[in-house]
């Protein structure tokens, strides 16, 4: 047996305090899967008075003098934000030690500098935790999927903001409602808007990309609208069409520019019921993979809370032991492939589109014109009321987004258009 | 850029002619991925003459030579069957060659020996294709949940007998009806015996067990039973009571013997139709996974088929290529546990029994009685019917095994049942 590995643990949150208790617990599990035992070397909290459950000589106030220790050689940040976690995780791989991180937020803005300080080291940087959870999908990605081609990978990455719109779904209720409930059970922060303006989403679709398309991609390349414009009427119309309402996190390889690009967004789309992803509620994670040789991929599970959290974190950081046992890296970053961003105009989906019109013949022929200008070819049409309640929901094909948007624009304007009620995008039609 | 890395393909059949194409077409893609190119060396077939699409110097009858050439660096064996699989692959790592099998059974009878002859020669054994095809199952088992306690991995893992087992379901048809229809779509081979009595799935049971809890496990230590006596009216019964019937693959963590033990079984069951696992149709596969922090997950995809089984023998390709490069190797053979099988007569869960019984007083209080006799404890009792046509539909509470066999053996012996029309184990009950 090896002489032991040393672990520092920055941060004892949520996600922090189950990666110390799991260590304990499992010690002997981790010890013979490594193949050495692993011990805590030290973990960095900001109040240590706070943590009366740990021993004092482990707890340290000085991250930095924590990761710089000679005593330490493997480093897990489960701080989050930006910094300090970025310069602690820097200073770490510049020391030669490889790191588990589970920060979205880091990796989504500059994951390319921390992969090269790691590959610069020649240490790792895993990060499965930063993206749903539990679930193990960067692994598969990286690996598992390494001699296939990803033509997409749509996800439901973000548990608060599913856990909202399963709770409208169920039972018609509007987003504020629906928000306050899942405040007071503890599935939403107190200042909510990373969440519900999608931009935990837009992280993890960040990474998702970058992995699935080999290409650089950063949380400003992706295309984000949040959930807080959703309103019951939206959920009843997916309804009435077969679908329901979910944030989705999609990431595509399109072959509209020579050599392909890349799609990322996040936005609320109506998915038809019957697609996979459909019958994901509550706080769960699910992300949906094709690819051309695998065909359609599910990877399924709980994206969020400690504990499941902490398993990611552990996954890696037997990895990154056994890496250094054997004198070895794991995979590094990849991203030789270097596809440009598409922007968000030229990215193909179909709207559906319900307003209020007035009941009156050619009011038809005058909305249908308005998608022929746009080059924007109609799927359905269907009438709901009669007289002055009438009211027309519009699903068209795909077309690119900037048509599509510029379609609703000039139908906002038609004076027998009273008002555009619902415009939400449509995927997962198979 | 490095040397290229040769590789040989054994078997060009319906996987080995999809992992020949990817290879060419994706060639550029393999090259960055890997950090060198991947270039095709040999490939093993029975008759030359059958794949005029190949180009003649590649091909050979001579698969022992082929491992063994110096030319050669890894080795993909998608033959099939214990000989000469094996002892191919134990000359190819023999000669310090990594190897990617795709060879459920072969694994599944004599793992340990390659996993040896690996270890040896400091070479990679990677089968991710053996089991569930296309979905990434046993680099996330070996990997992501290497810092994790599971419980249970409970699978869908044969498409063929699911495919029989949906269209029943679905039409309410006889299992040979069934069958017949699965033949002539091509989801059955000639021979059905494999995947319809479960050796298929029993083979893929032994590794996911062998997996999850770090212990050797072969096929002759899964307990099997086959769909082929499942009944129309199983169908209907479970359909009665919230359920579907599928083939399981079950493979449990077991606290009833000291320091623990491990169950593995394959038979068919009745699931809830709530359960992630009920809406798995036709040819999917997928495996639910419950473990201790990460809780539940579910992975789901393509589980036979030429190009989703290369998808996987590919990103196995990849690593290997990888490790080779880097001079390591990945994760070899973790049986540290050394638990021990569990009789299937110890392994706890529930029975749905449905008889005929004459209609008469005390019928009922005689039938609890079987029960109690044996210790089994009754979850539901529901009667149809009146007189002589009275059906008792019963459901358990877990109990071993054993005494639930046992009482069913009672129940065929008493005057007033006239036939024990259907007995069906339940699980996924949550």
């Amino acid at each position: 047996m090896s002489t032991p590995l040393r672990v520092a643990v920055l941060g004892c949150g949520v996600v922090g305090s189950q990666v110390v208790r799991l260590m304990q617990e499992q010690a002997a599990e981790l010890t013979a899967r490594v193949g050495a035992p692993l011990e805590l070397a030290g973990i960095a909290v900001r109040r240590p008075k706070r943590h009366p459950d740990l021993a004092p000589e482990l707890l340290t106030t000085d991250a930095m003098e924590l990761v710089t220790r000679a005593d330490v050689d493997l480093v897990i940040e489960v701080i989050g934000g930006i910094e300090p976690a970025r310069s602690l995780i820097l200073a770490a791989l510049g020391g030669g030690k490889s790191v588990v991180s589970a920060n979205k937020a880091l990796l989504a803005e500059d994951g390319a500098t921390l992969h090269s300080a790691a590959s610069d080291a020649g240490a790792d940087l895993y990060y499965e935790a930063s993206v749903a959870g539990a679930i193990p999908l960067l692994r598969p990605l990286r690996e598992s999927l390494a001699g296939d081609r990803l033509h997409r990978v749509m996800g439901i990455v973000n548990g608060t903001t599913n856990y909202i719109l399963s709770r409208m779904d169920e039972t018609g209720t509007g987003f504020s409602e629906a928000l306050d409930e899942a405040s007071a059970l503890g599935y939403a922060e107190a200042d909510p808007s990373a969440d519900v303006d999608g931009f935990d989403a837009a992280a993890k679709a960040a990474i998702l990309a970058g992995l699935a398309f080999h290409t650089r991609v950063t949380a400003a390349d992706v295309y984000r609208e949040g959930i807080a414009n959703v309103t019951a009427a939206d959920v009843a119309s997916a309804k009435a069409m077969g679908c329901t309402v979910k944030l989705l996190a999609i990431c595509e390889r399109t072959s509209t520019v020579d050599g392909g690009a890349v799609a990322v967004r996040v936005h609320p789309a109506m998915i038809p019921r019957t697609h996979p992803l459909a019958g994901v509620n509550d706080a769960f994670n699910a992300v949906f993979v094709e690819a051309h040789a695998a065909g359609e991929l599910m990877f399924y599970g709980r994206g969020a809370g400690g504990a499941p959290t902490a398993s990611a974190v552990l996954g890696d950081l037997v990895a990154i032991a056994r890496n250094r046992l054997a004198g070895a890296r794991g995979p590094g970053e990849s991203a030789y492939a270097e596809l440009p961003i598409q922007p968000m105009g030229d990215t193909v989906t179909s709207y559906h589109v319900s307003m209020d019109v007035a009941d009156r013949a050619g009011v038809l022929a005058a909305v249908a014109t308005a998608f022929a200008v746009h080059d924007v070819s109609i799927s359905t049409v269907r009438q709901v009321g009669r007289g002055d309640e009438a009211t027309l929901v519009i699903v068209t094909h795909v077309a690119p987004d900037r048509a599509l948007s510029a379609t609703v624009e000039d139908l906002r304007r038609l004076d027998f258009v009273r008002a555009v009620t619902s415009v939400m995008r449509v995927e997962g039609q198979r």
